[in-house]
């Protein structure tokens, strides 16, 4: 798992924790009402909002994002380089047999194209659309995440106004105001929670994430497009250099 | 019905009434005053705001889409490579018996213009002016939403200030204080539950399925242009996919 | 006057003011020195925003817009088809006659500027500037009521603070607090409904039938360019009907 | 001084006293402490966020955009065409001895350029580049004023918080309660004050002059262009008057 | 360091340390707890949203844009004319030799470029791929700071939530309600002081520095295309001046 996230809910959760035991009982915190109001409520909203297959493909690349193992830039470029050697070398067929150590299936499909013979303007133009789409569909799970961010809070509200609406109805005993509104603030509390602590957070790791990632496949484009022009490697890395900065740069040239 | 908008609906709405019912009875939510002002106040300066023409395009636009049913990108694709295949074979002129067993009308559109022996380039610029102009009835009809979201809370919020300025003017009797409070109070809920439970979700549902409808027929234009110009199936079908993830990408092609 | 604007503003002051008297006397919520500071106060800092001609022209802009009699876009696209025909077997300079009839200013000015022999890329580009600036006009205007509607709830809350302020200074007379925080509660509702109920809405409206006249501007042009070109009288009808929904368009071909 | 920033700072200041003088003694809103937490707090936290040289130069902007006299639109376009029958009976040289009757300093930078022989395409490419960096300085001096009119009133939450905690934390004598509130609230008072009556209000003046002057600009280079272009000069009146209202057009040809 | 941060923040924090000690100890304001859970959480929080790597660039960039010594840019007009007429008299490799004296890394590389033999628009299009992905690193790392002004106060808001629960679930010692308060309140005024006066403005002093550079580069390569072009000096001044405002412009013409 992505380790910081893991840190950094261990780290938020466990002071919020903290500041809650240091003074009082955690049992006050726990109301299964006021839960059931906030989380089942956003869960009702998020489905007014978005489709069920939505929702399942925003857990599957907040899943899939969380445990995603980054690729280095530099070895991509890297690698990149030595496959625009091969090619100068060998020609550009020599990149069939490269293909089969090659892990990162855009890079399969960018040296299939190549392979193939496409020209150098298709398998940008084509490649540039499918990064167009994977952004979109990145886009749709971090907007999720940010909707639920949003509504939380607002059926913290709601849960709020019903508990104040209620005690201000039956004011008699006033020893019981205190409790019934602290009642009342929990779904308030909870909202706060799940919007900043959860959701808009996961939402940025989301949207970190698939930024790499597309600054990755750019470069895959970008370096397929010199290996077929059959552009001079220097020039080439310095083009891929660009997407990286300055004190990153490792030259394969002496 | 959307069966997603059908059951958050009923989960979120259920769990305000679960909530409500077990702090008290339903009756000290419902004041006929407050809904009055807050539903007819927005009403009215929705329509302050909106042509009575676009209030009503709203509705429809909202129906149709929550009534929707959903073609699945990969039928369509599938669909568009067997026409692709059946013009190669026998002609751009055998799509006009095929048109017969389509049912979206854009693609109808689409194909009668190909038939008719329009230039790739102008049934992609013709078409794209036509989904900008859908695009833009969808999204009028979702910003009327999202402005109904504006204005509910606004109109609570109008409506508390009403009750509070009362309620400040006469206190002579303490008891009566916590009751017309809570009624002042009514309206901001009533505000808060018709923009977050209804009508912000509603308007996101919209969108949605607008961005849904524009990719299926931003797909049927990429693929009406790859038959017209004749383009070899196997690109044509790289193309298609683009629009897809690739896990959801089957190939006719073995 | 445009009726839904009419209605609107009927329906959401006639509510307000049932939910105030059901309440108690109206009396209770006019305060000459509250309503000079958040109308004065507003009016000022809106001078200090824009320069006299500015709000001026707003005005001038909101209530034209108001009294504007829509033009229905398909009485449009009948016309300039006719105009296509007429074209087609008189000549372009026929329009010259059919000047007369038309009340659109604009309409009249494409058709000078197609019988003075204008190139259609001219006339495109000429035209398609001063809808550019057409729109800049209009979006002051709506800005400016924009604007308003954000200082009005700050004048608003000026006012209350000030009432506070004072309140909290001469906190002798249990008594007087209460109608003391009433007073001062008047400023952030006056503020409040010149927002919501007023500018807001207006801003509102304004953009819409701002969005209407610029549609109806470019289908002039799409049209007028059509005819200069000698386009075929389907293609152009197909080209036309691209701006409004399917079910609106009405052909003139049987 | 810019008339209309004068009166309204005027009446939106005159207005606050009077509802303050109405209620009570100048003096209780008067507290050294506060002012110079909020108003020293605001400029420091300016300084952190905008080097020296750019809070300078916001300063001009602002007292140069007051103090400028506008031209009219109309008094630019008439002298273009002046310039323009000029060029095209007595040559483009002839504008030469036109130029030291010009004051705006921008369309002598232009005039220069076309007597200098600069091609039409030159001429419009440099002085755009100048019009691009034109506005991102007037946008920085418009940008330093919202900033301060988003700190002023966080500076004032500050104080407030400051106010309150040590209110609550000596509340022994209940009669002193309501006067620390009221201190406590004067520096949320001045923050509202600061931000909506000065500086939000200014920075709409800013950007409003900034627009006239890009506009006026823009009519220059198009002008210029014209002229250049040895355009006739009906088209280059038509294209002039597309930047304003119809009804402010006179045409120079009876 | 940079003056008008230091001075800045000197000012903001001296001027609220004074109404502080005005008003009473500093020791109220201090709570272990409370800091912990709104610096802690906020420090949590972060490393949810961003990856280590990206927190820590943010630091890095933060503090090299503070001790940043910023280039005039006149000066680097004239050291760009001055390599103008270099190149004119000498020929474009006698850059070669001056290269030794320039500090500024992105002229050196753009000066290697000329050098080497590219092409105008070549070293226009890699050195503008280089800017653009400078401006991303940049613009994450204020994108970091304005995320943690964000998280802040909503963990202060967090943290006040949980002491209000507990003080109103324990509302047996009326002298107990006030401290308890203000206690609670003390985590809202910690995540506000960091919000506004630490990381708010330091993420706006991050973009003005990273503004003016992008400036500066640009400024390079508009001067190096010139060069390379064998471009007029006098019009090269010319563009190089329009990036600049008039009163700052000194030609090297005299």
């Amino acid at each position: 798992m992505d380790l910081s996230t893991l840190l950094g809910i261990a780290a938020a959760f466990g002071l919020m924790l903290m500041a809650i035991l240091q003074g009082g009982p955690l049992s006050i915190f726990i109301n299964i009402p006021s839960l059931l109001i906030v989380v089942g409520g956003t869960i009702g909203v998020t489905f007014i909002h978005y489709p069920f297959g939505d929702v399942l493909g925003a857990i599957n690349v907040a899943k899939k994002t969380v445990l995603y193992k980054e690729t280095s830039i530099n070895d991509m470029i890297a690698q990149l380089m030595e496959f625009a050697n091969k090619a100068r070398k060998e020609g550009i067929l020599a990149l069939q047999g490269a293909m089969n150590d090659v892990s990162d299936e855009f890079l399969v499909k960018a040296m299939q194209m190549a392979v193939d013979g496409q020209e150098p303007e298709t398998l940008r133009s084509m490649l540039s659309t499918e990064i167009e789409y994977i952004q979109q569909r990145h886009e749709k799970g971090a907007t999720i995440f940010l909707s639920i961010a949003i509504y939380a809070p607002a059926m913290g509200m709601v849960g709020t106004l019903i508990g104040l609406v209620q005690m201000l109805q039956t004011m008699d005993d006033p020893a019981a105001i205190g409790p019934a509104m602290a009642v009342a603030l929990l779904t308030t509390f909870y909202g706060a929670v799940i919007a900043n602590i959860v959701f808009n957070p996961m939402a940025g790791k989301l949207k970190t994430r698939s930024q790499s990632e597309v600054l990755l496949k750019t470069l895959i484009i970008e370096g397929m497009q010199s290996i077929l022009s059959g552009e001079n490697p220097r020039i080439m890395e310095q083009k891929l250099h660009a997407f990286i900065a300055p004190k990153l740069r490792q030259s394969t040239f002496k």
